[in-house]
């Protein structure tokens, strides 16, 4: 056995494509080594691969085999990286995307691989993405606005077609076979832990902000038969069960997981988490008022507060939710990373691409650094980030992009550069909204792919006249659950030593430019005015186009 | 000598970039033959030819020298194309851009053909797209609306830098030596028929559009010494003089004109005339309420009235500005075929231009059939065509471009779609504004290049529920000349007979689809919602990113 200063926990981040694991040791976070298993299946988006059947537009399946085989291939390859003897690891956690639920037997067995529901989509995981229930979530929405369901507010007015209840209304409403069939609607997140240590318990974490508990309680019978009859009983008979707190045992390594990961048996297992949330402690962010922005492909927000409130438009604040003892709070922007990717490969002309490569550079670089060579406000230009709807503070999926200020003299990259100030604008609207509603944000860090841009993340500075504080991790959500296994057995007494110990935070490493900032201010309150005109009614225009969209192509 | 029916006239289109010269039988329209000359100097810049000196930003300057060889060049490689005998031509005439105005001695001498001032910018001639002159047509709109004067609802308000007075008001207070030693102040439209012939005479539509006369006067000396003293007599000295009316003899080809062009001496040469004006007769549109479009890079609209009235934002009305005896209206848009262009270069990825390739379409017809072949709609998108300002009918050179309703599906070519339909959205707004001040639009004829993309075509007719009637001919302006040029010659009572006779049109050859035109009016209903709100003070944030580009570039 190693010494006490060598002891080790296994982070599993289970992601959209792939599963990482990472070995963390608990003194002082140190990663020392780390393995990544791709999915087999991956995103089953078009076909059911057991049978080959075409699905519907929206749907997006994964097997829960390929999480086992992230257990099962990536944790002993990092264990292996690291060099270090598996008995010194003495816990596991493990985080995930969400909400990805699946329907599943009384021991846990998904339907899916029951050979008589192999061949049937609903029987498998719907990830996150999953965006299918949209009709079920909106008369979720209705309802709950005519009964004036006092956990509506909780959720910023909305509750997404993402998350369990939605999915799982899908589930009674189109296959009630499998419906009947399933004795327990599982967070993934959830699921991976039971298979580690053998026990079901819902992680405090997405059953706050996934599965609508509030208060101690889910959505009563009444308000779920409205939604329909047979589904009066489905907080109490399909979700319910005993709930775990963050950062919390779940149990112990059993002897089939510990013959897959090559861990010791009986290590601990610790409570499952939320890949965006589970991030907070590998960014010290574990105070009130330490907003956390995972800028990826979209960007997650996260803050703890010392009280509970309500945020208009926020995605949700759940007691408990990031850190136990604290109520989180939860807001998001749908498309960061996305434009910039969607705009790079639809609309820079080859001319571009091969500069690129001859400065050898990224294109993604070489544009910023081209548009960063002349001020703010040069290029004449304003642009809203909507082109994948707005998740926070308008919860509108029916918005969509804007751009507005091009002219004949306009190049491809100063578009590129009004696209990543307008992500930065509407992280600014949301720290806003925070601030307007008694949950001020103090302090600002930023986690997440993009961080590798540092004129994006400067901007942001600029825009939100904030310093600016950057992860010193590349996988904060594997360190993050490494954090909450420590935590769970026992090698740090709480979230603050843990997450001060373990956690990795370049502080104040971008700081706002004051005359940028002025020239921002500018721009801020031409989007604002935007923001407002287009997203709260002065001009429904989107929201009309999306119809007519539908209707044509109906 | 050839039989009357095999008679010719030469027209000469001067352009931007060369000079086109066309032999038509007088007869039936019959273009028998044609040549062009590429100007050597062509467009000047960014530097003076003569001595190498950088010109400032937004100069535009022509050497009249390239005029004169396509007298010499052009027009006799036309004729021979034409395989006719030179003595059956019986008239010439041309036309130009405008206003495209120079400074000549007594003689018409261009004032940068003498040594003295060959090396001094302001000597040479100002073509069209000189824009360095704003700050003297800003001045020219404050003091005219300040006093009131009745000549400016002629011109929907507004004077444009690119017109002879903006332009006679920068010479004179940038280069005061060489306004002093203007004699004349002569439109390139004149210039020619003056070498041509022998005889200045100022034609009736640029001296009424370009030259503010109107009601049988220029603009007062008290108006013009508002503006600068020395500018006091700038009318009565270097602009006043002669009238032709179009369609009229301005005199006969001397000896040296003959010997250039090597048509017979003392044909006649009749008054010069504006490209796209003279346009109107080659489309048989002569009549009251016929529309012509000509859209290219650029689209300006002409037709004829029996009345006087002061359209909103409008280009300009002038007295026998189109034919002589009605009332000529203009108006135009900045930016058409420039904005399919602008986006073809810059925002269309590798992928595409490749497939064009291979499908051996050019680019703009690929990304054309790709969006058309889904509905109306179907692409989700709004676009404003004001990328390079808008002149009819908010006249603001200081609008820009706006696209909405992006998203991450989003494909180049549904943008490139969304494009053509703000252009023909663009149309609707100023056909309807001709309909509401009382000059209707009974019918709708387009010319210029971009008749070559039927589904454009076919866009126009949907979104303005009108049939759509084509020029026949490639070449409208030379053609239109040449039937100006037979009328002058008497080969024609009228400008009535003349263009029946000798001027070309499919027409109706494109109707409207109910179903599209449906579709169309909702999205147009948005365009016009944005129109107002971004181009009538709902939001005048265009002008605000402008004002922040400006200064921050400073």
């Amino acid at each position: 056995m190693s010494e006490r200063a060598d002891l080790c926990t296994v982070g599993v981040d289970f992601g959209t494509l792939s599963g990482r694991a990472v070995v963390v040791r608990v003194s002082d976070g140190a990663e020392l080594g780390s393995a990544v298993h791709e999915y087999v299946y991956g995103v089953m988006d078009e076909a059911l691969a057991a049978t080959g059947e075409r699905l519907p537009p929206e749907w997006a399946l994964q097997d829960p085999g390929d999480y086992v085989e992230v257990l099962r291939t990536a944790v002993p390859e990092a264990v292996q990286s690291a060099r270090v003897d598996p008995r010194a690891v003495i816990g596991i956690a493990t985080d995930f995307t969400a909400s990805t639920p699946m329907p599943v037997t009384a021991d846990g067995t998904p339907l899916c691989w029951l050979p008589a529901y192999t061949g049937r989509p609903h029987a498998y995981v719907k990830l996150w993405k999953h965006h299918a229930a949209q009709d079920q979530a909106d008369r979720i929405n209705a309802v709950a606005r005519e009964r004036g369901e006092a956990w509506l507010p909780r959720y910023g007015g909305f509750i997404s077609s993402e998350w369990e209840f939605a999915k799982g209304l899908q589930l009674l409403e189109e296959d009630p076979e499998l419906y009947a069939a399933t004795e327990h609607w599982v967070e993934a997140a959830d699921w991976i832990v039971w298979q580690l240590c053998g026990r079901y318990l819902r992680n405090a974490c997405s059953n706050g902000y996934k599965a609508i508990y509030q208060d101690g309680r889910y959505p009563d019978r009444e308000f779920l038969a409205a939604l329909n009859p047979g589904f009066a009983d489905f907080a109490e008979r399909k979700v319910a069960n005993e709930i775990g707190q963050l950062g919390s045992a779940a149990g112990r390594l059993t002897a089939e997981a510990a013959a897959w990961t090559g861990l010791p048996e009986g290590i601990t297992v610790a409570v499952g988490n939320v890949d965006a949330h589970v991030t907070a402690p590998a960014a010290q962010a574990v105070e009130p008022g330490q907003m956390v922005a995972i800028i990826g492909t979209s960007t997650c927000h996260v803050m703890n507060a010392d009280h509970l409130a309500e945020v208009p438009g926020m995605c949700g604040v759940v007691d408990g939710g990031i850190v136990s003892g604290l109520f989180g709070y939860e807001a998001g922007q749908s498309c960061v990373g996305d434009i910039f990717a969607w705009y790079v490969e639809n609309q820079v002309p080859q001319s571009l691409h091969e500069a690129a490569d001859a400065a050898g550079k990224s294109i993604h670089q070489y544009l910023t650094d081209l548009a960063y060579a002349e001020p703010v406000g040069a290029h004449g230009m304003i642009a809203l980030d909507w082109n994948n709807g707005n998740r926070s503070v308008l919860v509108d999926t029916h918005l969509s992009g804007l751009l507005l200020g091009q002219t004949l003299a306009t190049r491809p990259e100063q578009i590129y550069r009004a696209l990543v100030e307008a992500t930065a604008f509407g992280t600014r609207v949301i720290v806003e909204t925070f601030n307007a509603a008694g949950v001020p944000v103090r302090e600002f860090i930023v986690a997440g792919g993009l961080i590798r841009n540092p004129q994006l993340i400067q901007t942001y500075s600029n825009v939100l006249r904030l310093p600016i504080s950057v992860i010193g991790s590349d996988q904060g959500p594997a360190l993050g659950s490494a954090i909450h296994a420590a935590l769970a057995a026992g090698a740090h007494s709480d979230v603050r030593s843990a997450s001060k110990a373990m956690g990795k935070l370049r502080r104040d490493a971008y700081t706002p430019d004051p005359a940028a900032a002025d020239a921002y201010d500018r721009l801020y309150a031409e989007y604002r005015t935007l923001h407002d005109y287009f997203g709260r009614g002065g001009n429904d225009v989107m929201h009309r186009l999306k119809d007519l969209r539908r209707e044509v192509t109906a």
